[in-house]
């Protein structure tokens, strides 16, 4: 399946750039007059190979789920049962997420893919549970690499039956303690930073902690043998199974399903941005169907931004996660697209071009 | 009708502020992890005195429009008569502003204060002509201090119908060629900066046009009398008189109706800050009920958002107008709002806090 869903994304339609540029610069505004917005539209112009691109309507959200063995190691001050109460939140309509997905029209999927936890059925609940969380990063593999395989399989599963469902837009979310801290490693080694310019406070930790989790980002690098670049896709599974977390995986998996399914997707914080480096590593062309929905407050973040070459929509301070940086982003993303649809043409409504 | 506007306006309620910064800290997230959105909720509790402010929607946008004087001094490369040409695109539904507007699901309403031509009835157009243009800025007043009180009633009454009609939030719009080299002069007046400062380039001009542009900001400054601080608010009216447009004046007004009946003003950009700053200089507690949508690429508008005290929420480049940048806002200023409403708290959710 992961073989599979490689070999079919396709990278942006160079043609339909082009298209959506020249027909951007027709319409009655003055020239690059959106900024950031143009951006977006010639981007998912690329992306669906078509001008003006489709509406991203109806758009999803997917939440992956899972803990990890770090916790033991004191990187949060937050209990690791959180990730099973917020599930409830979440499936109970009472978190932030929920919130800022009603407002924007976007439905909400709670998906299991390691919680340390058994949880009821529900129906907004998907059950791909790999393993009850992962191993400790910092002595050995959080994962296996079937592990990582199949968790990747499990966001590429997601992505495809929401699209089957009638999504045109894609948004990751995730929630996890300590998931944080596999993100600074992942983003330590696949964008090749040093693990004190990427980790960061989290939702909220001290100095002491601060300086702990730093050490163990390190020890994770130096157990798993991950001080060298990576060169291929081998490589960034065995990375991605050594530090990462089963959110991780879904969620770079669930960035390549959409992007196969030529469905755009829209990246939350520092979690997706570790996962789309994962992604990017295993198919370069699947970063031309993401978006990045803001820029999180984590330093990690603005690394991997930067090594993606993603430009944030939205930049308002938050650290929360669950996706709800992505669905802020979201109304920009329409209000971009959109403008192709249904703004007049300087000729169609005979309003005079600027005398240069 | 000015009088009584001004009178009925009332500060931020600090209970409420209390209330709502302690209500914040118990919902289900980290404390502070929604970052500006945070802030945003807690000032609409305190300008709607009420802890949850109440949810800002429907909204509305009012685009003011109006021709300048100072067009005839070759500020701009677009031809005067684009003003009334765009008043039509808006009218049938093809500018960016209706785009915008109809993705956030925002009323639009055109409101003709001083375009330099006549125009047919429209159902959405509103017919508060107070001229046909303003005078020449850089020769004498704009206009007289009696147009520009006609001008601030037009913009209170606008705002007054639309909070009756149902709006429960109001979004500033505005369209009049030539529009930023009168904004450029306000702000100069009002924020007190030099005009090279605050003077932009607009929807893009050249260095020669641009220097010309910086000339008659001076120049109008100068003929005007307008080099001392305002100290009164005879001296705002007679500066909003002397440089200021008619949709500058209606804007003004529109913040001061909005507030007057305790419903949240979104700010768009460079036009809507030199309001803001002449609204405030009428009663600094009208902008306790404003929110800057966002940032535009205009030198003057960070200006005029550092004297205000704002913090834009949008910040992507736009240099539009048109009430664009307020509208890309809006969508945010709601989900910060429904958080109050929807989020459950540690307690009501069975959530653990965290420990420390």
């Amino acid at each position: 399946m992961l073989a599979e869903t490689l070999a079919a994304i396709r990278p942006a339609d160079p043609r339909a750039i082009a298209e959506a540029r020249a027909y951007q610069d027709r319409l009655t505004k003055p020239r690059g007059s959106l900024g950031a917005l143009e951006e977006i539209a010639v981007r998912l112009a690329g992306a669906a190979g078509a001008t003006p691109p489709p509406m991203p309507e109806p758009a999803a959200l997917a939440i992956f789920a899972a803990d990890h063995g770090v916790h033991a190691r004191g990187v949060t001050p937050w209990p690791q049962e959180v990730t099973v109460q917020m599930v409830a939140n979440f499936l109970s309509g009472g978190a932030v997420a929920n919130a800022f997905a009603a407002q924007a029209g976007v439905s909400v999927t709670v998906v299991d893919v390691g919680v340390a936890a058994d949880l009821p059925e529900a129906p907004n609940l998907v059950n791909r549970k790999i393993a009850y969380g992962t191993a400790d990063l910092s002595e050995g593999p959080a994962m296996s690499v079937d592990q990582a395989v199949r968790a990747l399989e499990a966001g590429i599963g997601v992505a495809r039956d929401l699209v089957a469902s009638g999504a045109r837009c894609l948004i990751t979310g995730d929630m996890g303690i300590a998931n944080t801290t596999a993100s600074a490693a992942l983003i330590a080694v696949f964008a090749g930073r040093d693990p004190a310019e990427v980790t960061g406070r989290g939702t909220g930790i001290d100095d002491e902690t601060f300086d702990r989790k730093v050490d163990i980002v390190r020890a994770a690098l130096r157990t798993n043998g991950l001080s060298g670049a990576l060169t291929a896709p081998s490589d960034a599974l065995r990375a991605l199974a050594a530090v990462g977390g089963f959110e991780h995986a879904a969620i770079a998996g669930f960035i390549l399903g959409g992007a196969a399914a030529r469905v755009p997707v829209i990246l939350d914080g520092v979690i997706a941005g570790a996962a789309a480096l994962v992604a990017a590593a295993l198919d370069p062309a699947a970063l031309d169907h993401c978006i990045a929905g803001h820029r999180s407050a984590e330093p990690g973040h603005a690394a991997a931004l930067a090594h993606l070459g993603l430009r944030p929509l939205v930049d308002l301070g938050l650290r929360l996660g669950e996706g709800t940086g992505g669905l802020l982003a979201y109304p920009v993303v329409c209000a971009a697209v959109r403008v192709m649809h249904d703004v007049a043409t300087f000729d169609s409504a005979g309003v005079t071009e600027k005398t240069v």
